[in-house]
């Protein structure tokens, strides 16, 4: 989950506050990940969750991860997550009890739970935006408890778990939570890579590896990635980039002219989310070309409609809708994507606070993605 | 034609130099409007032009028209702008003679001219973008000489000009030149119109008037007109929207809110072209809508990254292409497009000094386009 | 409706188990129109329906119509339909009762109902093919009881209901639940009706004229209706046909070559369900063309590949997926579909065997659709 | 190119004519396939060539290949190719003159002859549908001499020849006159393969196996050829085939079943062309899927309306456009596509009687594609 302020719907906060009811129900405890503002977590006891609306499932937690929005919150960037919430919003799991109305999962299944809760029944639902979802959207971990726990109440189970087919490396799948749909969805659909085409990735951590992964689907003729980090860049060449330009040290703008003959990239993805780095985008996109936008920006940009107005350019937005899960899902299963290499470490979730130091050092300890298992 | 500091493409100045040489060959004069500089224009005499490439027509114009984009050169604006240059950049004419390689067309045909020159054979004519051609684009009346004259010489005539049907208002067709191209294109369809959606243009000048009529192809539920000037907002009633907003009068942001339950447009249509328009549209466009943008920007704009990122938007700019034109032709044609609502005020051509004087003061005069008539 | 052997799903045969289940529990009674097997049909008292389910919704039905497929069905021709249900898949009503998971809707709400139920949360859901879901599609008086009576259950309720905005003519909209959906989808949408471009329907009954009223969202130049039926030729005058042809009186195909200057038709609609009419389709459609069909075909058809495997045709089938009625109900709201054009006759819903008479007679007593009134 | 009574252009005929005129003038002489009625040709002596019209290119052939057509053609199949016509409509070689209109290539220049000859001024080259264009088309080798010669003259040159890249495999570029277009546009793009999709291919010959080669520039999940030959299969599962099913031995329509989990392909192409193959088609089609036709037909079929009406199907045809060689050429020159793998046989161009021999015995020989070098 890629995000920063985004306006709290009432409905979404009155799920939260339904669970927290609900619990009180319960004796049973488990032990999660707490928020406790900014700079302040805890590994510690906490009531175990409770199906509280008949279209919720509980499912325990197999395998979790940690999002870069995580380490955002824990900073105190998103105010809306109060103190005493669980974070996490990735993860596979078991289901260990559904509500009433949910037919599509059932006591044991493993399932695969998305970072975007879908109701599947409002207009933008039936849109395919599920990140807009009038009743879900990115909740979990936000507005209501999250993955980072030994148990997690899902709302909207039908829409928001799939399914996890037998035989499959479910540490794989954990990377479908969000990483590779939100590079797939904001960077390379958005972007509308096409067979032959020039892509340009402007970042080269896990959102920008995750689109370069995923732009693979499409064969496009180049993939050039962007960063000032020569490990990062290392990274990319390994996993299928076919130019690597460190901007730190050579001109990126000079390098993508020469490369386009002039032309500019018919795709330009941009993975950052600051000013100068959308700033590099207007430069390299060539006429007719789109700029893809992933990032999670903090500050408004300068267009440069004075020069862009007459260059038939396209720009785009858009937080995750997870609506090709399915999709990706089978790219997966078919060996079309490794999603596995996006993860470089190893721990048990009750580690959870070193995983964290890990993740937080993530140049030092040259990390893209932690696995976190509930042994 | 909408336009500001094209990069100057060096082909397209041979084709201007080409031009010149060949005139020199013959005796016949004809009389046009020359650009002598910032301020200065004059309606003179001149050389009648001649075909100098096989791909190449002369056309003597019938009727011709200013766009506001004559304004700006005649500003100073558009510096590729020589002195000596005739201005003029739509028209509809009788071809008088052809190049050896023009086969679509022959001496006596009623035609269209195109204000953007298509060579059809390089990258970007085969993908649509006309606009951007290399051996075309924006030249008449830029770096070419144009239509405000007797004769004008068509550059790759098969692909630039277009047949009058029989019995049509050759008045009306003047419209397709430039500015319903340029409307439909870059608002409507850049902008994803579709039947049932809420469309918000603002901008109620000509160009914006332009969009209006033909987003109306696509039955939206909503045309909110936005524009300072009630007079202009009268004639938007007139030309089909359904709701009008004059925002020095009434804060638009919050009209458009109570207009569509809070979402937002689904397309907003940027149709003025300075910073304070295109801010506007950012607060006026729905989660997963569309901000195209018409207007031709002299400064750069802040684009609200901090919001937008995650709200599914897509920004579009374009240069029209006129690859609807023949799109256009039906729809005028089967009366679907009532073109010559736009037409206000009526010239003899050699009277076009009085007819800048009127265009150049619209509000006052209540003007929309100007027709030239050469009699 | 339109439909012929739908392969019958296992889980909606249970969902009308399940109907008749709790339907025991209820002593209340209302009246309904009842299927006996071919030819065979009866108003008369039925049990009152029951929330079964907790995405349940009853509708007390306030106005419903007859569909040709009701004709078929009672002509013995839909097998899945067994002896005792009750018919129709149509109308509009007020939300009685609604069940513990469902959220859009309350009691005393005006809703359409759609003719299609849609769960939201299978596959095909997910993708916009609700005729395909996996646990509903068409169902209503099919393979459960339908909308031709006092009451009806709505299964997922959520999904495949719609509320009626307050002040709307709710006659009007019984037209959304089938006919126009229908005829936008199946027909214009898949045809990829465009401004300015040629359209042929084949067929002037119900079907067709609904195809004939979308069509005109999208401002084709043409619009050529082909019958051997004066009298609903005249009525596609009316509604909008540019061109009509009476193919028992003159040969289409040279009609329709001439009118397009021998290039064929970009779309052509077929809206009859025989093998001559999908014949005259290929005798009708361009290079480049798409024929869509709606008709409800008995027997295969011979498809003329010899000729067109070289003509770049697209041939599309379809069975209403009523995914655009939030669209559809925005352009009856915003007065750019006149839906109630379609209706014909009025009878008391009491009357419905009367109703039925006129509808079978449909040339004979000039009817295009009837509006029966629960009062 | 696969062909088979495509309605003649008046205006190709009228080129061909041109052609014969000018050869006329011309002492100079060169060896060319000379087709003489059903089952005879000859290598023999021809007149060279010349420029006829301005937009003419005068081209030496490098290297030639034999088309399914030719074979056709050479049966007498195709009864618009005239007695004495040269045959051929693939082929790379330099240019050795240009007419006066031509600009995008010069004497020297390495070229690909694309197997359409595209105007690049009528409707149908500005739709991108060069395979209808008005003044070409399909002609080389068909209404005027083609590329089985030491020297082909090549109308429309700037639209209908692509630049060959320095350092290219020229052998490798001759699949992409003909072959590679016809199985990407025909099979791949019509019927829309995405990522994660299922694809069956019915008929793994050369234009089969093409469609398998760029079928995989969208990553589906599972390619499943189909055939009764095992070699051909073989080269299938070489080629990147997921699946092989050889129905002469095995149920298909089973076999799909299995693998689909019942739901039938999202894509099903014909590459063969007969009653039998397309009736397999449409048993294979899951519904919303697509059969894509390339295959050339010489009868109707049966079209299974009263299954498919129901089952949201759409069906195509196409005649290859060429129009994606220019993003053919680049997956080629960026490792994408290794074109050369169909290519299976090399002669002189002279030694071309063999060449035939060879190519008409393919099962046989084991051939897919064979090189013709003119040395």
């Amino acid at each position: 989950m890629t995000t920063k302020s985004i306006p709290v719907n009432p409905k979404q906060t009155g799920l939260s506050t339904g669970k927290t009811k609900t619990a009180l129900q319960s004796g049973d405890t488990m032990k999660a990940l707490v928020y406790f503002g900014p700079g302040k977590k805890s590994w510690e006891e906490k009531p175990k969750p409770l199906i509280s609306q008949p279209t919720d499932a509980l499912v325990k937690i197999l395998k979790t991860t940690i999002c870069g929005t995580d380490l955002h919150i824990m900073k105190g960037d998103v105010p809306e997550v109060s103190v005493g919430r669980i974070i996490g919003h990735e993860g596979v799991g078991i289901v260990e009890e559904v509500g009433t109305a949910v037919s599509n999962f059932k006591k044991g299944d493993h399932v695969l739970i998305s970072c975007i809760t879908s109701c599947g029944k409002c207009d933008y639902c039936k849109r395919g935006m599920y990140s807009h979802c009038e009743n879900g959207g990115w909740i979990l971990g936000h507005l209501i408890d999250g993955t980072q726990a030994e148990y997690v109440r899902i709302p909207y189970a039908d829409n928001s778990l799939y399914h996890i087919p037998a035989g499959s490396d479910e540490e794989a799948l954990v990377m479908l939570s969000d990483i590779l749909p939100t590079g797939f969805e904001c960077g390379v659909l958005n972007g509308k890579v096409q067979p032959g085409n020039t892509v340009v990735i402007v970042g080269s951590g896990p959102i920008g590896l995750a689109a370069l992964l995923t732009a693979q689907f499409y064969s496009p003729a180049e993939i050039i990635m962007i960063d000032p980090d020569d490990n990062r860049l290392a990274t990319a060449k390994k996993f299928g980039a076919t130019q690597v330009i460190n901007n730190s040290k050579e001109n990126a703008i000079e390098r993508v002219k020469q490369l386009t003959g002039n032309k500019g990239a018919d795709t330009v993805i941009e993975a950052v989310g600051i000013p100068a780095t959308f700033e590099l985008c207007q430069s390299l996109v060539g006429a007719g070309g789109t700029i893809a936008n992933i990032g999670v920006h903090g500050k408004s940009v300068e267009l440069h409609l004075e020069k862009l107005w007459a260059h038939n350019i396209t720009i785009t937005t858009r937080l995750v809708d997870t609506v090709t899960t399915p999709m990706l899902l089978k790219t997966v299963q078919s060996k079309k994507l490794d999603s596995k290499q996006l993860i470089t470490h190893h721990f048990k979730l009750s580690d959870i606070i070193n995983a964290y130091d890990t993740f937080q050092n993530a140049a030092r300890e040259k990390a893209l993605k932690v696995i976190l298992t509930n042994e």
